[in-house]
């Protein structure tokens, strides 16, 4: 088969990279033809909302999928209607919106953090006094990484925040003072076959992902987690893999957003699961059985951010893997990450300061 | 780094996948364009001993290596003055003849089997008469998967075998009655650095590779084996993975032939070990630290021949990791290979009755 992929970045490529072993091909629409995709297979060059170029991918696959979450929802549901587009339009427009999200967490029961929408000051000072400080101010669309937020503690912020967000639609969500941040990663295949990695605990700085580490033991929270998990595969009837980014406060979790898509917190599941979270992507849209999620130890992943280490000092890590995803350094740019696979927890930990070390 | 592989096979495929995470880029020359290489890197189209494809390919590229042991070794040699080629070309000539190779042995001091040369009808009846029967006649060159071989075990077959192989340089072996083949794989980089995998169990059918298993458990044999391996990469100022064949017979290793290159035998380090013998090749003739070579539980590797199984089959069994060449069903054409990982013998030997139900 043939396997379309909209955006050529890091998660195209490690998809292709973990589908060609299957015997699949793959081509990808990029805008940019120097996209980390491209050296693994051809690269279209166009807008992701281009009609046009969708159609020329379209019309040369078998399969739709996506690595971004901006392709816009209307050229998809066009798209969609002629060649099998998978996870399901619904799914991507869900996780466009935090809007749409907040009110797909509400109604199928998975708590999520407090929440007022603002399109204007005004709305903005009454969600304030109605939520308390410290909160969140968000745009609901096209935001990551930490972009399109600020983070209201005191009555002078809320001038900054507006400044800075104002004229976009907004959501002002209760700050959540967590202990720690999680994910699960699941994924379920055109046939209904649904499978779960083990919650990962992940490690944010100014917004980024940083590290994960998998998997967090914790038995109690792993069984809401793949509940909440499963009511969004099942609500979307959907098919490749979905992640659920959580908050756990006062021992509960929380669920802070949707990625319908592999994510960077599963990058770890390549060298630490049986399966890694690309080719169960692959075998998800084609309808093929899944493969086995057990992790083979204890992982730990770090990004790669602005500017690469030495290769050879990492490599020389004892049990160091490296992912190079081939893109020009700029700050605050994910340009690669390395995963370490360890029999123990304190071995993973060792190995980590190693890794840190040659991060410095 | 840009490498540059000469063969476009499943071997230079399994490179390239395993490179393209370490930041390397991989160009191949190969006589067909629709070679399994080329649907992971560019082809240059040619023989593999056209010296003008040859030197296009070194200017694209880094340093050279190579997927096929029958790149004509002058062509080699020329090359190899100006752009680095690993493994050394010394190797290369050494693995494609059998009395380079037998003669290698002998002043290494590995035993391999009693040996005549043969080039006449007359030198063969008199081999015969001087090693006994069975033995083995070979041609000295283009040998493998069984090819250029035949069995001698009565009088009759002195004169089938010269019609079918007699007219190139032939040797003539000793039959060795072996209770197991196996094979080390061994890894040495530019810097000198050594590593190996465990000792694994080969089958054979009508020549050709079934079945690897690995570890074959059986300590004195594998510090022998280690022992032989590195006076052969110490012997060619080695850069690259080399493979020694043996047999095991009356409970000594003899040692059959050397592939210096990634080998069929190592398939099943992709997943069942911390890192495979393709990202080590990768490593060692970049000069970069060696990865960990341990092996991650019981692996066994079926290699797929003449026709696919179905792929959901085989992706059903818990565990099962799957490799398509991309290449065209042919018989007795390696197309593809099946790898399971178990915790233990038990739970490998299962899996792999499963895999064997599937290729049925």
């Amino acid at each position: 088969m043939k396997i379309g992929i909209i955006g050529a970045g890091q998660l195209g490529r490690m998809l292709a990279l973990a589908g060609y072993p299957l015997g699949q091909r793959f081509v990808f629409l990029d805008h940019s033809p120097e996209a980390p995709g491209g050296q693994v297979g051809q690269i279209i060059c166009g807008e992701f909302g281009d009609p046009q170029r969708l159609a020329e991918l379209a019309a040369r696959v078998d399969v739709l999928t996506y690595d971004v979450e901006n392709v816009p929802a209307e050229a998809v549901a066009e798209i969609a209607r002629r060649t099998p587009f998978l996870p399901p339009p619904a799914a991507l427009a869900a996780g466009q919106d935090r809007l749409s999200e907040k009110r797909l967490f509400e109604q199928l029961g998975i708590p999520s953090p407090d929440y007022h929408t603002v399109d204007s000051r005004p709305q903005l000072e009454a969600a304030v006094a109605a939520l308390g400080m410290p909160c969140v101010l968000k745009t609901r669309r096209l935001g990551y990484d930490g972009r399109g937020q600020h983070v209201l503690r005191a009555a002078a912020d809320v001038g900054v925040a507006w400044t800075k967000l104002g004229g976009v639609p907004l959501i002002l969500e209760r700050f959540v003072h967590f202990e720690r941040e999680v994910s699960i990663i699941g994924v379920r295949s055109t046939k209904g076959e649904v499978a779960h990695y083990p919650l990962t605990e992940n490690t944010h700085a100014d917004g980024i992902l940083v590290r994960s580490q998998a998997p967090y033991e914790a038995s109690a929270l792993e069984r809401t987690a793949r509940d909440y998990l499963c009511r969004l595969l099942e609500h979307f009837d959907y098919a490749g893999v979905l992640t659920l980014e959580m908050f756990v406060a006062d021992g509960r979790l929380i669920a802070n957003e949707i990625a319908p898509r592999v994510h960077n917190s599963g990058h770890w599941t390549i060298e630490g699961a049986v399966t890694s979270q690309f080719e169960n992507h692959v075998r998800a849209i084609l309808g093929l059985p899944l493969g086995d999620t057990r992790p083979l130890g204890h992982s730990v992943m770090l990004n790669l951010i602005g500017r690469m280490p030495r290769l050879d000092a990492i490599l020389r890590v004892r049990g160091a893997h490296y992912h190079d995803y081939g893109k020009t350094p700029r700050p605050g740019r994910k340009l690669g990450h390395c995963t370490v696979v360890a029999a123990t927890p304190e071995l993973r930990d060792a190995a980590m300061a190693e890794l840190l070390h040659c991060l410095d």
